[in-house]
């Protein structure tokens, strides 16, 4: 069995963009491009019009994940291949005092459902898996908002299997964790201001505003 | 009663933007910030890699937007105001051949969304209103996805009727036409699969491949 190639974007955007160019496209073909990079969204804390962060966000959560996949797109067809995002429930669902990145998320929805649906039609055969995560006891993750929702984080270990089952069994998505966020995402459309007031009670307004 | 002072952005970004500060902030006020013009996603069309379109689409639909409403906040909140976000179903669910403007489209989704959730919660009376738009008989719009899909179009006048009317009673969102996208939405979590393929039966391949 030929050995998996794999890129893992863990850097910032450009950083990560540059890693790729010139470690990987000599190597010769990729199967995986798992796109995990995040920065440049500012504070979680009231928005104040920062037009810097919204775009820093944007680039740095958004566009460079597109550019990757551009870069990578004849490889990953080549080997019919699979593209694993990292999306989040703020992907979904739109999440006060952290807009640029509630943004830069759905942004990233939008653009993966709709490549995954036009692989389909042209019948490429390269899957899209997108990741919609909750809270993760991840470093990054505790330090900005661990004082501000009163969440429970959640395993980063099994966060990372889940994705990667999913990834390799090329499904369209994963949830995780399955049973807290699936029925927001089932009853989104059915009761959108209902569930938004039950999620802002996780929130610790004095630690935020 | 005094007037209704209104601002509709009906051109590209940019000049929306030019035109709004020069004009709109000497005349002192603002009521309604209406948001909605269009430009920069490329053509309707098979995704090549351009990245020059995500990142125009990206200025010209979402950036320019969030410009217009950083500047217009401190009038708005004064005035209890009301913000008009024009999207589409194709903000809600990933659009093939169209991957620009739905990613864009998206981020609108996830800042507005956003930031309703963020004023309520710090109890700002500043209405946000989205609009979700299928297939309307603009100029535009015929011209670019008439020949490349079998669905009718919808009355611009009677969807502009509906904008306004939702606006004005502060509604959260008006989806126009209701009875052909509601229930899209409703199942798009329940089902994505299946709803996916029925949608993509009103796409004329042959046309856009």
């Amino acid at each position: 069995m030929a050995a998996i190639r794999l890129l893992l974007s863990l850097l910032t955007g450009l950083c990560a963009y540059y890693f790729y160019s010139q470690e990987t496209l000599s190597a010769g073909g990729l199967d995986y491009l798992v796109l995990n990079h995040v920065g440049g969204s500012g504070r979680f804390g009231p928005f104040q019009g920062d037009m810097a962060a919204v775009t820093s966000s944007m680039t740095v959560n958004f566009l460079s994940y597109v550019q990757l996949t551009v870069s990578a797109m004849t490889m990953l067809q080549e080997s019919q291949g699979s593209i694993i995002v990292i999306s989040s429930l703020s992907g979904r669902i739109g999440a006060p005092f952290t807009l640029s990145y509630s943004a830069a998320k759905f942004a990233l929805e939008g653009f993966y459902s709709s490549l995954r649906r036009e692989l389909r039609l042209r019948e490429i055969s390269l899957s899209v898996t997108v990741a919609v995560l909750g809270y993760i006891d991840t470093d990054n993750a505790l330090k900005i908002i661990g004082d501000k929702i009163t969440m429970q984080a959640n395993p980063k270990e099994e966060c990372a299997r889940e994705v990667v089952r999913a990834g390799v069994l090329r499904h369209r998505e994963v949830i995780y964790p399955y049973w807290s966020l699936k029925p927001l995402l089932l009853l989104k459309e059915w009761m959108p201001g209902l569930m938004e007031r039950m999620l802002d009670k996780f929130l610790i307004l004095e630690n935020i505003l």
